[in-house]
């Protein structure tokens, strides 16, 4: 599973790049105009480097995700095998991006296409644990994953629905609800430590 | 041959993905000529959705097969060659498929494909088994695994055939032949059950 | 250098069918002219199939090689970076060839990669032998491994020269030279077979 | 991590082959027409050879670096996934090269990715020395690799400031630096050497 689930996001990942088209100029263009031009594709380079990096989140927060898991079943499979197919389907949504910024349609296929790969995230954990697949001796870092993979598919549901009103606050819209996750996530973990802390000095 | 085989499927899981072409629009498009267009390339994101499912189950069959074997023989890694040549070939098919949904002979050569690498699996499973390759602790699990990798050529012939007659009945044929196998599956899992019951109570 | 090489190979193997492309119909087309339009892609298929089997059987012998190796050194994973990217040029090959079957250039670049790629493979395995990395408790089988992995560049060898006085020939001398070689190989086990056995009976 | 950064490599060296096209000529071309054509496809060559051996090298020394290290951490796993980002940029930056050889800008902006690589991978091994997560039990071959890591990034910084000033000698004053760097290591490995000797032959 790690083998097939890391090739396809290596690929994934990589075929993103394929968007970034030579411009067809002639062999003579000035250096200038190469890079007036170049320019003009700004949007699908943006478009790349975000995906990239969500991409690169996604696997870094599966892999982490996989560390608790004690065994896998076979509904665990066909989830994780919906999870690569949203991650497969996103270099489109990222090209129809970069080729459509402005495009409401096109932000909302891109954002629910992350989202939908969040929730197929998410969706692993929480069936893992009710079927009690996962190793809970460390409490605290299982509730800690819980809330990490949570917090993206809230965040784009928030960026979609942002989007939808006003195409340009979706982004933001997500960075606040992530940065909120963050915040609650350093709440807890600050509240657990002082906890924790009394009963260290007490042994 | 375990890399060479996550390797092949997971690119050719990825490649066709390269169907899902960013329809050619000016980037003044409304969302709503977006969608149209979008949903004009339907059949591509339906035979691309069937497609990655089929890629996974057999993905998945692959595996589950070869945690059977106790080794190879250069005769299996032959076969095992020509089942990745088969699934190589699919986004082609795939693409085919989705370009000419309602040709007879594109639904044929698709139908073809899946068959044959559905076969090339079956194949390595039956001479495996006549060469003695294939842990038999466990016959009722061997009977098991043997039936789930003969459904599948069956119902793709199936489907051929029922589509030589009336393309629109293949798929339908297909999933029939599918539904009985599993029901056979489930009679025989509950009669092995039955059986193995009174000796254990007896025990 | 395994995961690389395994990696390499699963995607030189899958690019090739980027080749097979959908030929360019409208959606209304009869399965006849379908299949006719195919049937013209007939040389892209052959070269499909030729450079995949070529490929698994390269990696098979790379695969089989390796299982000799105690240790590597620095300069082998250099000649083996050459050998990988001689087998990441072979999709260009291969498309060449199966655009322009019958012309002779076309021909000598395709027979001139694969040469090349099995020459690469050879010279690790001779360097290796060389500087006295292989592990040599069975010498029979070191010996059966450099005979088949010297039987690949001389038969490429022969098959260029053919080609290059009268283009159809190249593939039967290539051919031919393979199965003098498969011939030697059997008459060397035998005649080891004979020579081992006067001694298994005397003990 | 090591299976993506494989993965996202191996994909990044074949992908590159994709900006090799066929010339599109008609079938009956002769072989001369189509020697010529490839001819002019030169610098598509160059370009596609240059990067391979390149990547091939950082591949390498990625793979060495990671033997020093004991374990990861976060900020590592992200270090690693932008110098990943550079990689599988590059095929990009291979073909715009590749298209306009002559063009400043086209030098300058795979110069400019070529030294972002190279910069990543140094920073990643800074990074690990300053949090102590390198085992330096013996620091003669952590300071060489450390050398290795660094002349890359220097002799592009100096191809780059070369280029600007006369494209053509940014790619000699890169080979100059390295060639530097090489002489600079060699001397340190005698001298090392030499202050070694006598305390062994003192014991």
């Amino acid at each position: 599973m790690e083998a097939l689930t890391d090739g396809i996001f290596a690929i994934a990942m990589t075929l993103m790049v394929l968007e970034l088209k030579v411009p067809d100029l002639p062999k003579t263009v000035s250096s200038h105009e190469l890079l007036r031009r170049l320019g003009e594709e700004g949007p699908v380079f943006v478009s790349f480097f975000f995906s990239f990096t969500y991409c690169g989140l996604l696997w870094f927060f599966h892999h982490l995700a996989m560390h608790f898991f004690r065994h896998l079943q076979v509904a665990l499979v066909w989830l994780n095998l919906l999870f690569l197919m949203a991650i497969s389907v996103l270099p489109f949504s990222c090209a129809l991006l970069g080729h459509l910024m402005r495009n409401s349609a096109a932000l909302e296929i891109y954002f629910g296409n992350l989202f939908l790969a969040a929730l197929l995230l998410l969706l692993q954990w929480v069936f893992a644990r009710k079927r009690r697949l996962i190793n809970e001796d460390d409490p605290q870092a299982v509730r800690a994953m819980g809330l990490r993979l949570t917090a993206f598919p809230v965040a784009l549901a928030a960026g979609m629905l942002a989007a939808f009103y006003q195409p340009a606050t979706g982004f933001y819209a997500m960075v606040l609800v992530l940065l909120a996750f963050r915040m609650w996530h350093k709440i807890e973990t600050r509240k657990a430590a002082s906890e924790a802390s009394p009963s260290q000095t007490a042994s």
